[in-house]
């Protein structure tokens, strides 16, 4: 695959799709974003990105209010919250077309299965972005922390994965390939679940204080180490012959978020602006094939329980 | 032991020492109660009791600013919060003289220990009340529900418990003797560590919504068992030849709570009106217990942890 320019569909445009779409567009892409909230202040006033890596503007980007505006395009970047995975069939389809490729850069567990029923297995991929972006005042992202993403395919052929990352070379954005998309999922969930978790359920705090405290900073251990357990267990039984290595990922997450400050991951941030969080995708899935694969995760269940019922008063 | 006019001091006069000391008042022993903030409208207004076992008012209560207009006493009942445990050997000494008996009617685990220490074992009674009692406006008392007391001395002297025992006799109060001061204290732990400690983590909702939500519910299954196990490792650790029956506990607590209809837990209320919560003794000393004793309760000690943290938080 040689590096074309790619005509790229963001659906989604919050601060991942529109901080990474943004980076691919900057880097030559034809870039539309699909935008409902800022559509106008974009369209009139451009995209603002105050980053770490390098700020950029990009003066006249192409918004659409529709998926149909937009058309078909080589790629689909689909960063919804998975709280909307249920609208994402409808939202993407009009950009399908043949040889579409569809990257879910989205957090939790089997979103990409989702995609796969809807638009066929081989076309699919998923992104795991491991960075701190927030929305400013409408029109402006803030890219505070890290950035690098990693990019799995639903099927780990190594070809199709080569087309992925090759999207992105030109771009300013670190790209990492997994050769296991469902391990790289756990491997996410070890931080996610833990650290986006206990910071919502310990009141809304930052992960600082997750790590800074005894008992939390004890209760993430094990949390991750039961996520480990669960991911284990699901790469097995889908016959993956790789596996989350525990000692090292638990040891890597914790090293991170030490030296991570007085961080908010987006699910906290969520909780306390008042929105919905997205607890099914990156807690329920992991918690309901831990329980069909027969392994006990009593942490995870009691913490789902907990974000269920905080999410049901939003 | 005959049942004589007992004088009785009531240290700490909220909610619970009011109602328990009105009902002894009511009985027509000598009651006088340990005020602060509701001192002038209680000595002025007296103290009105609305309550499902027959409302009552105390015209002319005697009321007390300090333990000292008290004096000694033939019992005293500690009815203060479990977070003020640091306060009451100062509180109670004035009260104290040769045969003076100490209630301890509170909530946790290890409070009776410190009484012990302070006063000598043989002069500790432990009291648990099953019951739902809040303030109202100053100087009233609404008891909504319930109002049984177990009674236990803490070296298990059933002498002793006949004494305690006496003192209601001629009260509206429901009393139960128990044989294990030890026992009781873990088995009112199978309730409130999962009702009270889940109403609270899951965002302060009334018990309920406990009961009605399968993941709470089971969760709340989960920790009782926890409990259970702790508390049974905790007796066999003191030498006590009681145990807690499990399967009959948790029966009795889910049946109790089904029917419980929307109740409020003193500590949720404590932490929707933003007060310090009582962790340590109900859910800091089980956990520590547990761990000396190798229990293992993964989800007694995330809940505490987050417990703790939404307690730092007030």
């Amino acid at each position: 695959m040689t590096n074309q320019r790619q005509k790229v569909a963001v659906i989604g445009s919050g601060a991942i799709g529109s901080y990474y779409g943004g980076r691919l567009a900057e880097a030559g892409h034809d870039v539309h974003f699909l935008m409902r909230r800022d559509y106008h202040v974009v369209h009139d006033g451009g995209l603002r990105v105050i980053s770490t890596d390098g700020d950029f503007t990009l003066t006249t980007p192409q918004v659409a209010l529709s998926s149909k505006e937009i058309g078909p395009v080589d790629w689909v970047i689909c960063a919804l919250k998975s709280t909307s995975i249920k609208d994402a069939q409808e939202l993407l389809r009009p950009c399908i077309g043949a040889n579409t490729r569809i990257l879910a850069l989205m957090n939790g567990l089997g979103l990409e299965e989702r995609f796969a029923g809807w638009f066929g297995p081989e076309r699919i991929f998923g992104g795991m972005a491991f960075t701190c972006i927030n929305r400013g005042e409408p029109g402006y992202i803030h890219h505070l922390k890290y950035g690098p993403v990693t990019l799995a395919h639903f099927q780990n052929n190594p070809v199709e994965l080569d087309i992925a990352a090759a999207l992105w070379e030109q771009s300013k954005v670190t790209i990492t390939t997994s050769p296991s998309l469902l391990r790289s999922r756990w491997e996410k969930l070890c931080w996610n679940i833990p650290f986006s978790g206990l910071c919502v359920a310990a009141g809304g705090v930052t992960t600082d204080r997750i790590v800074g405290d005894r008992d939390l900073r004890k209760t993430a251990h094990t949390l991750m180490e039961e996520v480990i357990a669960a991911g284990n267990a699901d790469l097995a039984a889908k016959s993956e012959q790789v596996r989350i290595d525990g000692l090292s990922v638990i040891k890597r997450m914790f090293a991170l978020t030490d030296t991570m400050g007085v961080y908010r991951p987006s699910t906290m941030i969520d909780f306390i602006e008042g929105r919905v969080m997205e607890i099914e995708a990156m807690f329920g899935e992991p918690l309901r094939r831990a329980g069909s694969l027969g392994v006990n995760t009593p942490q995870l269940a009691l913490l789902t329980a907990i974000l269920r019922s905080l999410n049901a008063q939003r």
